[in-house]
């Protein structure tokens, strides 16, 4: 009956807040002997299933979960990337694929 | 005369690797009432700019920084995404655009 959803949650730090992962990425760069990059930031990504009737039910979901416990509010900001959708009919056999 | 490229790398464990932090956020759940979540996986996301001649180029530039430093090979898997690209022509005025 319900479809499943697949979401990404993209976590990063929002403008003007440090980020010393970033910057200690950019400290490696020379090691490397790499040129050119810039303006490295460095957040989280959690990929998760959420089984609802509809992909705005999927949403509010996803959302919630990513401002209540995936994200600080106060220095990140978050982005939802819709990865694909199943529809898990009778889903008792074959779950392992 | 070269090219900006806005790449972001997704970095995420492999699977059948465990992945504590996603196992977390699922135990996590039941506190805020969350129904219908599963599979969770909990990654990074690296955004960055690098300046390039043309986009293969940059892609390998970043396929070199995501292998070496960005994810551990025996137990992530990392993608990239192209967010964006501007030509950066004289940047020495407007920088702040």
């Amino acid at each position: 009956m319900s479809i499943e959803y697949r979401f990404a949650v993209n976590v990063l730090p929002k403008p003007g807040i440090l980020d010393p992962q970033g910057r200690a990425v950019e400290g490696s760069l020379a090691h490397l002997a790499i040129e050119g990059v810039t303006a490295v930031r460095v957040g989280r990504r959690v990929e998760l299933t959420v089984a609802a009737d509809d992909e705005g039910a999927a949403r509010t979901v996803v959302e919630q979960l990513a401002r209540e416990l995936l994200s600080n509010p106060l220095i990140e900001a978050f982005g939802l990337e819709l990865l694909g959708a199943t529809s898990s009919t009778t889903s008792a056999t074959g779950a392992g694929r």
